[in-house]
């Protein structure tokens, strides 16, 4: 198992409409082949600047790597990671 | 539900004596009241500069606040994450 994660900020204040309509197409990404145990979270420690989070798991860095790659995600991120997210921090675990 | 995760990086080198000696101390944050799903990790993500993480759950924020303040957390971020680990970043999450 590999636990695909980002932390990100958007350039949209809290709670409006451009917020809203990123998480529906983030949303999506859920029907990728591969995923699971998609989750789309709100970063809570005053520790963190991030305000969000993604994380997802995939079987193996193969089905990440595919993931990755897949159509679907390619377009995500051109029509809607890059333009709406100003900082993120991706981190991916797998148990020790 | 909130989930507490801190990515981190040792001031060890991988797979020294030093490293595996840290992890049993950490592992033993797990007995503390309240924390569920209790995972130490590997970070892999070529894109990320931290080496580990470890996660938890807790029913709420106040468990959360509860573990922080236990004295077997103090204790451990005394004797042994203070003085090991060089790098890291906090973040908790709940569901969106």
């Amino acid at each position: 198992m590999i636990r695909h994660t980002v932390a990100f900020t958007l350039n949209h204040s809290a709670d409006s409409a451009e917020e809203s309509a990123f998480m529906n197409e983030a949303r999506a990404l859920t029907a990728i082949p591969g995923v699971t145990k998609f989750e789309i979270l709100r970063q809570v420690s005053p520790k963190c600047d991030y305000r969000f989070g993604i994380s997802m798991e995939f079987v193996d860095q193969a089905e990440l790597d595919a993931y990755a790659a897949h159509p679907m995600h390619t377009e995500f991120v051109e029509k809607h990671w890059i333009p709406n997210v100003s900082d993120f921090q991706e981190i991916d675990y797998i148990t020790l």
